[in-house]
């Protein structure tokens, strides 16, 4: 198949509609700076959703002539595009969704790198500062002027799961939307699309125009999970920690559907987070969810959690099998509980200002031999420290298996060693073999073979 | 599978929001006179579409015991409902696209009878008079309100239709959204789904929030195809020919799909409208299309409309096969066109009048074996009278192989006898055969054995 | 001073712009039938507003050549103007605010007769028949759509009043406004236009651009008491009675500044209604007003009141002087009260639909010597009842001294004969002279030479 | 007479709404800092604004007490006031608009300071970094929202006029109004506030609900102007200059009436401008205009123009006496010919970014008798540079007449020598002289005593 190819000039929308010469020169030469190449590939994956049944699978390569600047216009800027897919146009055109699509990509490479976390005021080793940044970044996207009262549900799951798992999801979706609540997710195909999809429905029919479908993302991701037509804002956060922490805080509720190693971790980092001391009485929906098929996938966490993180983790989410409806309206009645207990502390329904994110939660982690094995695995500290850690182990895991970096550290250098609590490190091991009993792992070979090995203590 | 069913009240809206003491009883008493049974029918029409994937296909039998009745309140009314099908609610919430289309009922139904069909203002055997009487319910239905510039397709074809067909239906859907366009459908699956479900995700890519999904109906239709969960706009018309009426008024172009018998008879209806003379000036952009499986369907159109009605009638459609994009993009152009004239002209956007529908379209047809051996079906009178005495012979067809009152007919009296020039005869023929052979046409017993028969002159 | 004319053709808005055929033959019939000489004088009234400080005293005769007619279009209608006011124009536009008055004239002379007065839907001689009428010729012409809350204060008094007098009505109006608070008047100037003028002020400077400035007038009195400028929704009822209880039903309070035996009337008119047994529980502020100089006037009204209606009567108002922000402190609680029993009986915000208003209060009464004898003005009635009578006392006086039919029947047969309780009889006298002394009564002559006698029963 | 005072706290609205921790802090320590005064007395100015007549006039003084600081709130800020004028509440709650005007002070005060002015982002040292600057603030200010064609004009004239010429100010604001043009001027009473009272009544009657009513300050001069009540946008710049240019690029003509040394001052900066080669095919419709009594104001102006900066300089204005009505149409056919050139030229309605302003009128100026004397007040420099320098003496004439600082330097060092042509220096003389004739002149002593001297070369 050959693919067409379009050059183009794209008009400016929003906030970059009315600039001064001193912000357009800015953007201009920022763009083609140190971000270009984030930049880029950024825009090219979201102009490569323009297909009726985009699935994200195609690759970046077929674009390598693909490339975009930055043109100063008398009063603004326009995006010069050259050799674009070109999917993302109507009759040479381009669709509205994914023009926006490609101006929160400047936003959010070029004109959030220069004027937060760029910028000198503010302090991102502090927590306060990293909690302040991500809060411009969601502000300065616009996802808080919709948010009238509490209704934005967080979606995570696998981005490839089977097909009766992701009907399963759409359904949820739309029992959702009927009962008036929204939609987030980190973008991409799976259970990232799936309850949009169903959620498009469920609010046309319901009558309810102003449904937010909100995409967050970080530039390492979005080109394997380019956000869906559906999205109709994008955010993308600099880093997979402060994408975690925009979920947790403007999210109302969060469903989890069946994924791989990466719902894990985020399942791990979340239940961290509910553990601390300081959240104890904030009331957060957690929902675990699926068709029979699933089944098998939550009892294995439930197991992992229940062994390792200890009873009271396990009293923050439910599981619920098979059951759209239950889903929707458990989560509906948590997130009134949501609303009165904001109500009442005079916390903001638009961001949980009050959820306690641990520094551990928030600085950036990356895997490697040492880091790997300098993680504390053992019961003698507080859980939320445990799960910090066992955030990170599984970080490390999930990279070994599946990102080049990892894979070609292990190559390298032999496996991860992870020191530990013996019975903390066989949990994880038969967590990780279960998953790829059911095939949740996408693995390069036909066997498994561990990509760390556990060394008592 | 026991069917749930539920008691409730439903609140009104829109324009029975603020009553008068004298039209809250009318309401109460009229809703309860001659037009009851038509009200209940399609009341529950309405509320059985209320399913994540509805299909139609569910008998008004299964909620013989449902009832419907307008209670008078304080300044209002409310519907009163009794075992209605619990698929329409919520957690004991109607769904409000549904408590819609259930005021759209009452408002077409009862308030329509009284206002305008049963008042004695509106002459309903003039031409004029009946074309006032349809632009009056379309107005009242709020069906100009959001017209700012002609952009309604109306899409004709099968509600039961080839899965591949179906596929294709939705890619046009999507491909019109994409070129801010809208849809007119006469509600149900099918041909009538598909090109909302796709114009839904074209419209939210575009980020068009105000699409038009406009849903055209008449009583005697709306059980067996219910308006999908998409239709924002539903209206129902008293009776076929206003319906019909209603869509070339309206609609701004036409798409068919494959379809049946039925189908055929839009064709016919619509070419007979077109190729009278004071229309020959009026671009209507017409368009046949589907899927390469539907090739063999509008070669036997084609040849049936050259052998009958003439290279003229001809010259009024296109045939595109397998291409979407081309269908939205021919389809854009000649809404333009439209456009152009109608400002040329100084006439509406939201209502075509001046299509001439002679009065031989709009006087309804009762097809029994003395009309049918009645109508003129030969060359030797104006090709669109021609056209208006086949569409009766189709209609007559049609309620002959698949309607009660019709089957019944044939049965105790033997085939419809058609008398008229042989070739226009063996044209007929040759159509419904190969109708047959594509499986187009469902007939009660294996083989088809035609419910008239041809007498020479 | 010459005066300026054009000739013009004003486009249709609003219910107007999308019409059938038969509404347009219609609406250009009856435009020249039984009804066109108050179709064109209202018209010529309102065109007739447009200079900066209108003042409504310009007569008639000015534009004797002045013509209205209804043209109709390919959808729609224009209205052609010939000798119209040249200042209703800029550079040879009609101003929006004149034109959409005008198409209330056409609305209210021409479509309300055809469809509420003159049909035979409505019962007139009935007393719901009336009220209904009434609330269709109000929700016709959009006055409901607003009514979010209880928020509208009818203003009634003189259209001659002292400057210090006008001043002060403006201040009303100023401090009702910032306390969100809505005016309608019945038109003209005076009275009727400070508050409006006032409340502009208030409404701008509480960023309420909705404000709703409602003018409430009867053919009889338009030309005299033109709509000023700043009325954005202008109602014409059919007669006195009509728009009397058009104020009582769409008031949620009324506030009453001095004026002469016209507004004693209307006062009669409240009192006589708020007495009556079935509405003894309904809360209605109503607060008499003015500067220091209206102190005489409202004791004289109270006195009369006192005197004839007694103790109960007086419990229904407040009289507070030279004190626009307690008027408007005072008319905010008492609204609120209202709207707490609307909310408790579940009647509707924007019609009083509890309210009762007896026959005597709504059959026009049309004074001659022979009715004016008849009235029963003793005590031994219901006060509801013989505040009726005296509410026909009224209007005969005002109509024996200002009106033109009435003067020439006095000049022709002498006073007025009254029949009644002597004490009743001395309380007009008393009242009314001190009117004149006040100068609140324009008077022909220079001495006050009463157009009534007293005959002791 | 007694002043009410009230203390009281006022909730956050617009981009104040939701702030993050960081912006909090710093609000509220900023507020506190080396900004405290002014932000001070700008709330001060403008919550004296509140009575119904509010002249302006009433002295800070009265105030001694009054406090406003800014109080952190769970996720936003207050401002608590302590000893504020009772006028600018409505039983205890704030008047929105003046809210609105209070956050408008806080954002252009304390959060200008630090974002734009204070920040070393903007170069305003150069041209173009000083109009980056005032582009930024009136953006922020939001300004530029409603500018969808260009319809600003800007009136300038003094703030105390003959009641004759105050009516006039009215009548022309009414006159633009009524062709959909919108007010920008200077705050404060007199010229500044007719054009806004009378547009109020024109957009009303054009039903012009979004009115723009735009009030361009600085620090020095609100206290003395404050905003009036219709003002629907308040803008602080930080300094004179910068106002000017604020003027001059956001409206798209210029209407000035009679006024004072300080409007003799703008006209100068005006024609300036407009003289310099890069400005000469820019359409700038610029109107003179009064009452009759205005005449002699403006003939003098015009000798003034004539004999220093020649004939070019007059080409671009004219002088329309007692003709409110032609004022309007000149100046909508002058904003017509603004909007080809826009168009044409591409370049924003909403800021005039081609217009050249040279940086010598940008540098703010300080007179001094160093800096008076130092004034190149000749004609062998392009007429442009004259007008700056000439625009700078009129400062320092002002200063020395009027402001505090002036007066003392005068009293103490006596009058300002100017050295320059002796023509251009008696044109001055002449000039100001017929304004104390005219009584334009606020002068402390009876006799005008110049402050200023000439020297001749």
């Amino acid at each position: 198949m050959s693919i067409d190819l379009i050059d183009a000039q794209v008009s400016s929308t929003g906030q970059f509609e009315i600039l001064s010469k001193y912000e357009i020169n800015r953007l201009s030469s920022e763009s083609r700076g140190s971000q270009y190449q984030t930049f880029r590939n950024c825009s090219l994956a979201v102009l490569n959703s323009g297909g009726f049944m985009d699935d994200g699978k195609e690759l970046l390569e077929t674009f390598a002539n693909f490339d975009i600047s930055v043109v100063p216009t008398e009063r603004s800027i326009k995006l010069q595009l050259k050799n674009a897919p070109a999917s993302a146009f109507v009759d040479g055109k381009i669709i509205s969704g994914i023009a926006e699509h490609l101006f929160a990509v400047l936003r959010d490479i070029i004109y959030v790198n220069s004027e937060i976390t760029g910028s000198k005021l503010h302090d991102l080793t502090s927590s306060q500062g990293i909690t302040d940044a991500v809060f411009h970044i969601m502000r300065n996207a616009g996802t808080f002027d919709r948010v009238r009262t509490p209704r934005l549900v967080v979606c995570w799951g696998g981005h490839s799961i089977l097909s009766e798992e992701y009907d399963y999801t759409k359904q949820v979706g739309y029992e959702l939307a009927l009962r008036h609540l929204d939609i987030c997710t980190g973008c991409g195909p799976g259970a990232m699309k799936g309850p949009m999809k169903g959620a498009t429905i469920g609010h046309a029919k319901q009558r309810d125009r102003h449904g937010q479908y909100l995409g967050v993302t970080e530039p390492g991701i979005i080109a394997a999970e380019a956000p869906n037509a559906i999205v109709n804002q994008l955010v993308i956060l600099p880093d997979i920690e402060k994408r975690l922490e925009a979920f947790v805080r403007t999210g109302h509720g969060i469903v989890v559907f069946p994924g791989g190693a990466g719902t894990a971790e985020e399942i791990i980092y979340l239940l961290g987070i509910l553990l601390h001391e300081e959240n104890k009485d904030q009331p957060f929906p957690v929902i675990f969810t699926g068709p029979p098929s699933a089944t098998e996938y939550f009892v294995r966490i439930d197991e992992f959690i229940a062994s390792t993180l200890g009873k009271e983790a396990r009293s923050r989410y439910q599981i619920i099998i098979d059951n759209p409806q239950e889903v929707a309206r458990q989560m509906s009645v948590g997130i009134q509980e949501v609303k009165s207990f904001r109500k009442a502390t005079d916390d903001a329904y638009y961001f949980n200002w009050k959820l306690k994110v641990a520094n551990e939660f928030q600085q950036p982690f990356i895997p490697t031999h040492e880091s790997m094995l300098n993680l504390a695995l053992h019961k003698s500290q507080e859980p939320y420290l445990l799960a910090a850690n066992l955030r990170r182990a599984f970080s490390g895991v999930v990279s070994g298996n599946v990102k080049n970096e990892g894979i070609r550290m292990v190559e390298e250098y032999g496996p991860y060693e992870l020191r530990g609590d013996s019975s903390i490190m066989r949990s994880i091991d038969i967590m990780l073999e279960s998953f790829v009993k059911q095939q949740r792992m996408k693995l390069p070979g036909k066997e498994y073979v561990p990509c760390y090995k556990v060394i008592s203590k």
